[in-house]
């Protein structure tokens, strides 16, 4: 069992962790569809902007494009969503109005109190692929406050390389083993657990295990729960255990 | 007069503006001395630890030196000071202890309501050369949230040099002319104007205006207050202006 006591920082994944990013693009995209009059594969067109992301992202991480950061390849991978779901149309002004939607992604209903509770007894702050104005963004839009907020946009690298969670330890002074990393995805948990770092591991139902290179999916957690040191079914769980 | 309507972030300058190092600085060395039983000339250690830092911090900025950040060079400063002063005895260790006073600086009394209360307004962030987790601790130290944190640290350069505001304006994802700097300092208000922020000065007691190439040190504003967009002679009325 962890020891709580040697914990200082609680460091957040929040794109699907605390910002429910699929139920605020899918509203965004039925608002669209109706004004518009068309048919739109809603689910699809969401998870190809969100996988397409990612994707582009891996060519970032692998310095087979230029470093941008995820606004900008937000921006990109729209063109091509767009382009594939063959019956949207919007304006260039329209896309870069659309793509702002990643700055009002709505937060969990249990997250905000969470975040709150833990700050009394740690430092929280969120650590982020998202560009970091969208972590500004959305938690100002959520009336979340943190104590910091780091994003691999200035990191040495982006999540889930080691680098990123060695460097976001460096800056906030701490050792990695004194950083609690929390999120909803496995493949953050268990990279940062392998640069020292303690884990949690939150549920959130839209959440998937997904392996980049077949593009197929599994139910998270995809490793044993026994894997991170702590683990709740949501917030409300996850916060009691960590203020014992 | 500037349209706050245009102004949507205000970024803060911390050491000396929002925190009180002087008066923290003192009380720690005034505790030191009293346990030693020694006399030291607690204003001078001060000064020379303060300005000592800024001094080696241009030899980063004019790369003479490697990039390290305020916590890195204060502690190098720190032993050069300790030699000057001539009565004072710490070990390696007890050197580390005092060092870290920086990351526990006691806010100005007006401070954390002002932040609180434009943070309704604008999203309100620190844009400091102290290092990172200075700028977290210290506010979590004092009760003070923000909307996020940029340290120099992690900018391509340092303040004053330009390449700071314009990469803190990048982060933020807003224009220069809608971010305003807000500080008792001159060089770093006119220094961001020149990037096109917008400026506000706010008087703090101890803040002086210093030349760093002859130490000559004169009242601040070391300008017309004219050349401000707006001007305060404390949080109070400070605040007061930005939120009409």
């Amino acid at each position: 069992m962890v020891d709580l006591d040697q914990i200082k920082v609680l460091a957040w994944d929040i794109g699907g962790t605390v910002f429910n990013w699929r139920g605020t693009i899918e509203k965004e995209l039925e608002e669209i569809q109706r004004k518009q009059g068309i048919e739109l594969d809603i689910f699809k067109f969401a998870s190809d902007w969100r996988y397409g992301m990612f994707d582009m992202l891996a060519k970032v991480r692998s310095e087979e494009i230029p470093r941008i950061n995820a606004d900008q390849i937000h921006r990109k991978v729209l063109d091509d969503v767009i382009d594939t779901s063959g019956t949207l149309s919007l304006s260039e002004s329209e896309r870069d109005d659309l793509n702002s939607v990643w700055h009002r992604l709505e937060a969990w209903d249990d997250a905000p109190a969470a975040i709150e509770r833990l700050r009394e007894r740690y430092t929280v702050i969120p650590l982020t692929v998202l560009s970091w104005s969208i972590g500004v963004d959305c938690s100002k839009f959520n009336g979340i406050s943190w104590d910091g907020l780091i994003s691999c946009e200035f990191l040495r690298q982006y999540k889930p390389d080691p680098g990123s969670y060695l460097h976001a330890a460096e800056l906030l002074n701490v050792a990695p083993s004194e950083i609690m990393m929390c999120a909803a995805h496995t493949s953050d948990l268990m990279a940062a657990r392998e640069t020292g770092y303690r884990t949690a591991f939150v549920y959130r139902e839209i959440e998937k295990a997904r392996d980049i290179s077949t593009n197929t999916f599994s139910e998270e957690p995809s490793v044993p729960l026994e894997c991170f040191d702590v683990h709740g079914q949501d917030f409300v769980e996850l916060t009691s255990k960590l203020l014992t």
